[in-house]
């Protein structure tokens, strides 16, 4: 690991684990194959100085922006150079930990046009893109229209006259605004706009536009482009140039519409293809479970920061003489920390089975089965809303888990809070998502009595009846290490929450008014559903073949710290809807208060297992070696204040002030 | 209104109001008086383009320091040419908006030589310090201490001989750390040190050591200093020069050390003074209360920029043709903003009270009557950690709420949370303070039985038999507006949770063992009592004299929704504690909902009332005549890598790459 310059202040620590932290290692990568590549390939990084990611945050924007270019032209210089496959690359994208331009071509504008366009576009466009000579984004959302996506201005008139679209900005609301690489970089873009022929709207669609001259990069004619400004942190998403773009009038040639769904003729006829449109919720379950997977590591980070840190920090207790507490022996540290360290295994190990959700879903796509497509995409959704709101809470508290150090850009924590928190807005707002999810619930609970049998994560709703007047059996607090007994308690919440909602929702004679009404308790009902989910993932995840020392008793704790958490944090739809008593909820948290102690040995081995280098990591504070406070000193000197002892500014500023000689200063 | 140009885009909303903006102006302002004081200094800022804020997240460190202290020169400048009254010259520095060094010079030294220096040493210092003929700061915390005072290490020794103290950093943790003001300005400090005489330690005290040299700035012999660096966010509190001090041996006059409450003779003998050491107490009470202020007005102007924006906001619903609808009537917008908007006025008014409380704790401290002071003291700490950790929070959902444009700079939300949420850590954990509540409750209970009577907002505790057994007379839902059965609600809670916490200590041998162990719960009964007092606090605010047309109707309004959300979010406490029946919990519920279509058409009225300038909103999504698209667009256009249209870097990195001649680069 590197960032052992000698002396391990966690050594005690680490002695303290009770289970293999190396066979831990390989359950948090998923595999021995995972494990090896994620592991050569940051190493590569963190050894390389041209990665270093310590000065962004004291970089102006131009700085910062341009040292990202190069980055990102040294990296695929690399990439070339050692021959990385495509498995390492985008590990190598990921592990650069800054994110680019790049983010945007591999990410979004390539499978857009996998997705979306026909073999022959594929053929053309794709082979241009591997090579990156064009470099494209994702035109979609605009200053006026996010979630909206039918809403979009942007208009594509198609001119029969000369076979063209013509792009156009009909409104300063229709810019194009967020795309990332869009504001200084890519060549091209997919742009969705509405599609209109001979005066008549056919929906949005795709078209690959280019934006910049190959020459020289400057815009095309009719095209303004540019950045759309600072966002959040000083680092963070700064690396990146989201953009605006307008349109007037430009023409693009015919078959650059994006035509594997929808066809324009020669004629400008509209013409379906025989492939199904629901492809399309295909990718958005691909992307969705990407998210889950992002939010259990961008967790996981933050939980090794205040994890490693809570035990080099101490204070107080010290009663005279000897070494004060480490913080991380509080129960409040602990009661904060360790549900945030299980839910970054639950997120881990939900997002595995969405992987697998995934390839489900598109074994079954290719034979034409869309059975499960309703209810997988639900899922999703509602597991990319709970999974990147509650990292996002909990990478803020991570960084109040370290006290006021937290708040230093060396912590870390600032940058990483940063760069994720845009995880709740995009690819979906996590509200929004919720709302969905609740639709769905709602149809489920509506469909119970009339034979259709509900699938996949909803399929404990055809045990309603049972659900609904099951009593909870704990008598005592082990009661609550029960798998059963766990699930039963969640599966009978979500449950009456659905069908409370839905009869409440049965009383108002408009349908649609009364989910607007009742939005806000339909959430909660969403959310239940999704925790339940994470949950029962996690239970099953417990009955695979799990080998190493320990490895298997430490998920057991954690898959109850998580459940155990989740039930006393919402208590009251526990509560209310009698599924457990308040007896029952005591004796809950009693076991959970226990199940911490449990936790406190394996702590700093459980943060180590996801194997995350001192760059990658980018804090101090969650050094590997626990060596903090001289590498915060050391650090503190490098800030660009200390480049002078005397500030710049002090002849001026500070002196006539000083010296009660302001009155004739010019300022 | 600064910020006006031309059509008010929110003209329609204000139409709606059902109240008389004026007047809840002048309730919100505290006075008549205080309005016109701030609304005066207010616009004196917006109109200066000295005080220009909206460049700061683009500059650079040193830019942007140097730009601090050209503003802050300049605005003391402006007070002397204006002779601005006291009153005025601190509105002018909250209104400045920008934390500087002269922060800690007149909010914490100057404080820290007025309650703890003699007459004399006040004398000498503080008409120095009046004039700014020397700028001092506060070096408490060091690297490995801050919660912990009793524990820091800095070392200050009489030296019989020569009549002077020397002070000295043993060791690296010892290096003071986070002192605003100390990296590049301050001349002076008040340093806080263990005072050592013979050999013997006699607690932390207080020492006056000038830092740098009154002639050219430079550090003064023996002392090592400078700036510890990048904090959260871009602009934020990077504009304050946070610093790392140490002592190498250094030297000052005995009479600098602060001497009011206990002596040092010149033979170094200690001689405690017959001032009481509760008057430290005194001093905690007012700086925690200007916080809980602070808090009121941080969450809102949060609170305004998102209710601004919602209303600006339109997203789905047109339904084929016409306006979408605005995302403030969506009931889960709703849901998210409102209780933020009445926390915001729930906050101001017991900050108000708080402010009173400290007055009637000075009067008495006078009167050596120290009979309220522990309840004041552990009221005041509840109240800094509960409304700073909402506001924390909430000003990161006022963001979401804002959807993907309140992450950029331009919002204005982003550096709000990042120069806030210091606040959850400094002038103590928002965690410690809560188990010193804690703490305080447990033995409130455990003086029940003994005669002893609670006081001020521990009163209620005398109730207490009756607390635990009565039952709540909700029958329906218009019940849940009556502030009888609100407040009983909420002290049956709080008395229940304490008492059932005090039972379950009595278990323990040990009080301190069982304390630790219970002390996550303890925390969660210390909330309970704190959310009580916010809530009686706005009730008790009610019953005063209120004028204006429908201003009393308003905060009612806001008043219920404040508790009936508190109680919602917290319904496991309520349940469990038998407290309500789940039928009433669902009844408050329904009420809640119901009073957020009150709250709907005054919105923007009730955020109005703040009245705050564009300049001191700083956000383009708040300003007042809503006109957000075209002027994000206009503000995107300055950032500086819109400077050139080809970016800095494209013929270096990114033309070699599409060119696909990487391979020779030199990158």
């Amino acid at each position: 690991m590197d960032g052992v310059e000698g002396v391990d202040h966690l050594a005690d620590e680490r002695i303290k684990a009770q289970f293999d932290v190396d066979e831990m290692k390989i359950v948090w990568a998923g595999s021995r194959h995972d494990f090896n590549v994620t592991d050569r390939v940051a190493r590569l990084i963190a050894s390389d100085p041209v990665f270093e990611k310590d000065s962004r945050v004291m970089l102006s924007r131009k700085d910062l922006f341009k040292n990202t270019l190069r980055k990102a032209a040294y990296a695929w210089k690399r990439v070339l150079e050692l021959r990385l496959t495509e498995e390492e690359v985008k590990k190598l994208r990921i592990l650069i930990d800054e994110p680019n331009y790049t983010d945007l071509h591999w990410g979004m504008f390539i499978p857009a046009i996998k997705g979306q366009g026909t073999e022959e576009q594929q053929k053309k466009w794709l082979t241009l893109a591997y090579k990156m000579k064009i470099i494209g984004c994702y035109a979609q959302t605009e200053l006026g229209h996010g979630s909206n996506v039918q809403g979009l201005e942007t208009t594509a008139t198609f001119d029969h006259q000369t076979d063209e679209f013509v792009l156009h900005s009909p409104t300063l609301t229709s810019s194009k605004w967020w795309p990332g690489g869009l504001g200084k970089v890519s060549t091209h873009s997919v742009v969705y706009a509405r599609l209109i022929i001979d005066g008549q709207e056919h929906g949005v669609h795709g078209f690959i536009v280019q934006l910049r001259s190959l020459d020289d990069h400057m815009p095309l004619p009719g095209i303004t482009v540019g950045d759309i400004g600072m966002k959040f942190g000083s680092g963070a998403y700064n690396s990146m140039d989201n953009g605006v773009l307008r349109f007037d009038h430009v023409r693009i040639p015919r078959d650059q519409m994006l035509m594997r769904v929808t066809q324009v003729t020669r004629e400008g006829k509209i013409v379906p293809s025989n492939v199904p449109r629901q492809l399309i919720y295909g990718t958005m379950v691909f992307v969705r479970q990407t998210i889950v997977a992002d939010a259990s590591i961008a967790l996981s980070r933050a939980v090794c920061i205040a994890t490693r840190y809570s035990a080099v920090r101490r204070q107080f207790g010290s009663n005279g003489g000897g070494l004060e507490t480490q913080v991380i022996d509080y129960k409040t540290q602990q009661s904060r920390l360790f549900p945030l360290l299980a839910s970054a295994y639950a997120f881990r190990f939900v997002g595995e089975w969405l992987n697998w959700l995934y390839l489900d879903v598109t074994q079954r796509l290719q034979a034409n089965d869309f059975s499960t497509l309703p209810e997988a995409h639900a899922c999703t959704a509602g597991l990319k809303s709970l999974t990147t709101s509650f990292t996002a809470d909990a990478i803020e508290e991570c960084r109040k888990l370290c006290g006021g150090h937290g708040y230093l850009s060396a912590s870390g924590l600032p940058e990483l809070f940063a760069v994720y928190v845009p995880a709740c807005t995009y690819e979906g707002d996590n509200v929004v998502l919720l709302l969905q999810v609740a639709r769905f619930l709602m149809k489920t609970v509506s469909q119970l009595g009339s034979g259709k049998k509900p699938v996949g994560t909803t399929a404990y709703m055809a045990r309603a009846e049972h659900l609904l007047q099951c009593q909870c059996a704990a008598q005592n607090a082990e009661d609550w290490l029960k798998p059963d007994i766990i699930l039963e308690a969640f599966e009978a919440r979500a449950a009456r929450m659905c069908v409370a909602r839905a009869q409440k929702l049965s009383h108002y004679p408009n349908p649609e008014e009364g989910f607007a009404e009742l939005s806000a308790d339909l959430v909660e009902a969403a959310v239940a559903h999704c925790q339940l989910i994470v949950v029962s993932k996690f239970i099953e995840k417990l009955k695979q073949d799990i080998s190493g020392k320990g490895v298997k008793q430490q998920l057991q704790i954690l898959c109850n710290v998580y459940a155990l958490n989740l039930l006393h944090k919402h208590e009251g739809d526990f509560l209310s809807t009698r599924c457990i008593t308040p007896k029952q909820a005591s004796l809950a948290n009693d076991q959970l208060r226990s199940l911490y102690s449990l936790v406190r040995p394996n702590a700093i081995a459980l943060v180590d297992a996801f194997n995350y280098t001192d760059h990658y990591l980018g804090s101090v504070l969650g050094r590997y070696d626990g060596n903090v406070y001289p590498k915060l000193y050391e650090g503190a000197w490098k800030d660009p204040l200390n480049d002078s002892v005397v500030p710049d500014g002090y002849q001026e500023y500070i002196r006539p002030l000083l010296k009660q000689q302001l009155r004739n200063a010019r300022l």
